[in-house]
């Protein structure tokens, strides 16, 4: 089963959520051209575009209308590039280099960064609960779909893991926090990206929890194999700074057990991820091979 | 008609939205407890509420189940609330008071007051999203209500009267501009206030554009006598810096026209407001006097 083409099945998904962003994120007043120039700076600075192919994944098991997830794939990236800006700023993470490109930051200043980020939290709400782009979602749907975002992305979820992960820069790492960390700060979103899929298939609630497993273990090792490749990778390779979480005491999970420990965690919670979704048969093939890329990344 | 206690009715809805922050606004966990803190201070430290007095006098007009309204109230405050935070930030504003305590980041450091910026506007949207505790608020009511507070407070609307504010401080203000800036930074959200009353109350749509406009009008009177009471009133009577925008060359109507003529034009705004609400009635009279408040208030 060697014939499955993830790179061309991300980039299919990603095609159509960057079309969305460009025909969506658009200007309506000269006097905030400049802040909707910014939003789309970071929006299209690349990236994986892991979590819309988590999302149309996940949805493939239970439905195959994909068109109309493609504005709440989109809207989950654009919630997902706001935490980028935000983690770069000065303040925070301090980041000159985000994919290879300067940070939003770097390009617009900070006050303009700082208010990107927020309309891009902003407009990943509107997007998912705008009627006329979404006609064939009902409101239900809609209103379950946005409250889980929340939940996922605010104080509860990844908001929350990205202050634990600031304060726990003074302390040194406890097993117990860099699990809240990682959990929250990137597990949490991509668990609602599965998640989505089964909520927008119209699957049932056993369903939803099924997928809101499966997302929240390919997370975890989705961070795990970033605090690896951290040690392990080149600046090149990454596109980002490297060695720098280490350096600045982060709570890390290769601080915690090395290298070889960490790369066996994420070895099994992929594979738990992989049990969790294959019942469902062929329809489940794409959740299956982004489990085994995650684990495999070497970026 | 003197007999209306403004007070008194402000702050009457006052004390349930904060009962509800106090209920809803709470740490899940201790390792984002130091985040739900530094939310609750901003969330504490008073203010006029008068975003939720808007909402409740508004939904007054159509409707007199006022509880089901506390969410939605205490949600747009919280969002009104997450603004100021920002833009108060060494990066934006700059200011170390605010209701005459200390801005969150000089409490709580620039990192944590971003994410509780953060985590407080995704908290607007998880509030009015939560079946839970709006049992009585049907699915494409939350929709409506959650997509029209995205709208108002995104780059369409507050973020990007936040961003022209910020651009023109570097530049001679021009009416348009002002125009711009006033009607995006704070009338748009305060609109939203007055229409969501409508629109909660199962209003028609030209109930909905009345109120809208309504509110327009007085969340513009509102953000001109700001301009005038920055230039004629003392730092003890506004519990915040005075002279500052001035001073910064901010886009203010008293610059472009100053004291008499601003207070002109807002008391003409009021007195429009009052003419569309007029014909609603006695249930209209919260609306009238909190319009006959914006012009004279004096602080």
């Amino acid at each position: 089963m060697n014939d499955f083409n993830l790179k061309g099945y991300v980039g299919f998904w990603a095609e159509r959520v960057e079309k969305f962003f460009e025909s969506y994120i658009v200007s309506a007043d000269i006097h905030a051209s400049g802040l909707v120039k910014s939003m789309n700076y970071s929006l299209g600075a690349g990236g994986k575009r892991m979590r819309p192919a988590v999302i149309f994944s996940s949805f493939g098991i239970f439905d195959n209308y994909f068109d109309k997830v493609t504005p709440y794939a989109a809207a989950v990236e654009i919630l997902h590039t706001y935490s980028l800006i935000h983690d770069d700023l000065p303040a925070m993470d301090n980041d000159d280099f985000r994919r290879g490109k300067p940070t939003n930051h770097k390009v617009f200043g900070e006050a303009t960064a700082i208010l990107a980020g927020d309309a891009l939290l902003t407009k990943a709400f509107e997007i998912m609960l705008n009627k006329e782009i979404n006609p064939d979602i009902e409101a239900p749907l809609m209103a379950e779909a946005a409250f889980k975002l929340a939940v996922a992305a605010g104080d509860k979820g990844m908001v929350g893991g990205q202050f634990a992960d600031m304060q726990a820069e003074k302390t040194d790492p406890e097993v117990e926090t860099v699990d809240y960390i990682h959990m929250h700060k990137t597990a949490s979103l991509i668990a609602y990206c599965a998640e989505l899929g089964a909520v927008l298939g119209y699957g049932e609630e056993i369903d939803k929890a099924n997928m809101k497993s499966y997302g929240r273990k390919i997370g975890l090792a989705f961070q795990v194999v970033d605090d690896v490749l951290d040690v392990t990778s080149t600046a090149e390779e990454l596109g980002k700074s490297i060695g720098k979480d280490a350096a600045e005491g982060k709570a890390t999970y290769t601080a915690l057990y090395g290298v070889e420990r960490s790369m066996r965690i994420a070895s099994e919670l992929t594979a738990e991820a992989i049990a969790i979704v294959e019942p469902y048969g062929k329809a489940a093939r794409p959740c299956i091979e982004i489990a085994k890329y995650v684990l495999e990344r070497k970026n």
